[in-house]
């Protein structure tokens, strides 16, 4: 281990020799936690080369069990993380309804993130550990499935991101890249889109941070013989209205009713598009759009939406009635204070001020509140008069005082006003395809 | 920590407040190693400033205890190690015979480098463990005084150094010099004085690397107003002619009685006048190293020497007679093979080929032997013909494989002839004066 960490300190490659035995050596307790770390760290100073992080990326994959299907056909989205991400919900009955298996095995929020696992789990009886056989046959029978994380999968991971996560070295491209991949191929994935969040509610701040990952993510893909596709999208503001885990399961019925907001579907949509090329259902991206639109219009997705709650013992009825699902009764009206247009939302905090009144974790052991939540009426370039609504907060009886302190910190940190006309952003800034595609 | 580690792998500066924090709560136990190392790493590859160094020292000084005498003459050399490095039993006798105090701490030998510490003990009855105060008292009475690292003082640099063992972040500038600069500012030193060696038996393989550590420790000095002095001296031979425990105490009497090698005797008379110097006896180096030789010469530094011995409990018989010491009873002689210059000896070779006699330790509970070792007979530049002694190896019975394997590997890996003249080495490359100076 010491010459290991000596050689990446000087900045040369590790063999794929050299990589598998430190993972190896770290599931089975063999190296020390603050060698470990040491060499996290030298990795994320001087980086690592497309094939270390391939190899890594196959020694963590293979630290604990691999689920394999037949056929080419199943492809998993990855998303970096943002405020009011539901399109997992959205594009997974798209892509099945399209004859695409979608493998999700999906985490809980922590921070401003929220997380997919909380926000389904905020429907009556959805159950998310269900161990890998179901996992498995259930994606045979339906061509979905949404899992909460197994320690089966990818164990090593597990140990090595805790140790990331206290010592600074989260933010590090090949160790990221190790991360994701090593996961999704272990649980089957023949494919992979990945959905990079770019903007103040993102991980990745800037465009330039999230194009050094996707190249990563692609590169790696490619080594494995997969086919990958990155798309940069804007993450400065939430994408759609809803914020808060009943909240965004209501916006995903609408978009999968054709009625939701028009970023969110448009990301699902071309998301799901991507899934649907990359398993060769259809041959150009073009012609898995319009199946994908076709989907969504003819209610076919809707209904695999549906199949997949069954399918996980959840109650239905809120597909229909919204108030099946536990939102909270109190509701605040946030309003324009003057006369102008929406330049920027600071989004990492909207997803802290969510956490403020329990939508989200503060620590891991927090319980979360699938029923508060935020609307938004008015998004970046809107225009607004004095009065306006901006947003409703969805808040519990008693959080008077939390609410109180959303209204002011939002003000006061989140939003921005221009006297002048705002462009309206895009949605989607980039799409990078991996050479294997 | 978390936002220690994140700064600095940022390549930020630390706050005075924030090093002493992380020192404070590594001695508490209050943060993990695991974060310690990567904080380590992180060092090693961002660095740290002079300001940054002068606090970690600072706050590592104060870890533990510290000893403080009256007077401004109280003078430490410290050597960055090697092999035959015998000074500390000369410089200190001559800089005490001259009105200087000289408090030593020092190390055991492992790996390539011996140990002064190891060598003293090979003088019958030698005691080092005799504990703050009997230190205190002796540096007091007799001006020099020589004692085995002590658990008191700077415990924070005894946990960072076993850690910086196992995460390859030994080599590092700014760890380095607070880790010397803290246990000598702890045992009350108020000036120092550096050998920094330079070459393939020493740590700094080249001058550029040896030049960046002076300037640290200077720097740090300066910091603490302590005067300083770093001298780059050569390390691509032995220093002397003799590599080993008693061997190499035995040169030490040689040189204090006039009749020493040429380069250790110099380097031990600069050594001593620019301690001489620092402690404010004599005005200018040159009036420094006059006293210093007239110490050497009139008998009085050899007579401290003795002193020193008596004081610590040994016998000093052997001062008089050589016999007195555990001086291996077999010899073998390692003659030229052809006709030639010698051109340059893989130095810290050497040092492991001694350790391999067992004169050094090759893991830390390794028990050493006093009586083994060599002495050289031809050094770098001196002509020698075919059967010439180049030098003799000192070993017990039974040692005859591993003299054997010795004589191959120097044939092999460490001495190299040239058939055309070689320049002479110089023995001390360059001097470095602190600021405070």
């Amino acid at each position: 281990m010491y010459e290991i960490i000596d050689k990446k300190k000087n900045g040369l490659e590790l063999t794929d020799q050299e990589i598998k035995w430190v993972i190896k050596s770290l599931t089975s307790k063999k190296i020390h936690e603050y060698q470990m770390t040491a060499l996290l760290m030298a990795i994320f100073l001087n980086g690592m080369t497309v094939a270390e992080t391939a190899a890594l990326t196959d020694a963590m994959l293979y630290s604990g069990k691999t689920v394999t299907f037949d056929g080419k056909n199943v492809i998993d989205k990855h998303s970096t993380g943002g405020i009011g991400d539901k399109a997992s919900f959205i594009l997974a009955p798209i892509a099945a309804a399209c004859g695409v298996k979608v493998p999700m095995i999906a985490g809980r929020g922590l921070g401003f993130t929220g997380g997919t696992v909380d926000k389904v789990e905020s429907i009556k009886g959805f159950k998310t550990d269900l161990g890998l056989d179901k996992f498995e046959s259930l994606l045979n029978k339906n061509g979905q499935v949404l899992i909460g994380q197994t320690k089966e999968i990818a164990p090593a991971d597990r140990i090595i991101y805790a140790l990331r996560d206290v010592t600074a070295t989260i933010d590090s491209i090949p160790l990221i890249t190790a991360s994701i991949m090593s996961k999704k191929l272990a649980e089957g994935a023949n494919g992979i889109v990945m959905d990079i969040k770019v903007g103040s509610g993102a991980f990745m701040k800037k465009k330039a941070g999230a194009k050094k990952l996707a190249k990563s993510i692609l590169g790696t893909a490619d080594r494995f013989k997969k086919p990958s596709v990155a798309l940069l999208t804007n993450m400065n503001q939430p994408l759609g209205n809803s914020v808060g885990n009943s909240l965004e399961i209501i916006e995903s019925v609408e978009v999968l009713k054709g009625k939701g907001p028009k970023d969110i579907t448009e990301i699902s949509l071309a998301l799901s598009a991507w899934m649907i090329k990359l398993a060769g259902v259809e041959k150009t991206y073009n012609k898995a759009l319009a199946r994908a639109k076709k989907a969504l219009k003819d209610g076919s997705a809707l209904k695999k939406f549906e199949e997949l709650i069954k399918a996980q013992g959840g109650q239905t009825k809120f597909i229909k009635d919204y108030s099946a699902l536990p939102v909270a009764k109190n509701k605040h009206i946030v309003k324009a204070p003057k006369d102008g247009y929406i330049k920027s939302f600071k989004c990492d905090e909207i997803g802290l001020l969510c956490t403020e009144l329990g939508g989200g974790r503060k620590v891991k052991t927090d319980k979360v509140d699938f029923g508060v939540g935020f609307v938004f009426a008015k998004k970046v370039s809107d225009k607004v008069k004095k009065g306006d609504e901006i947003f409703t907060i969805y808040y519990n009886k008693g959080q008077e005082d939390v609410v109180e302190y959303i209204e002011n910190r939002f003000f006061k940190d989140v939003i921005k006003f221009s006297k002048t006309k705002v462009e309206k952003p895009q949605t989607i800034y980039e799409i990078i395809e991996g050479k294997t595609c």
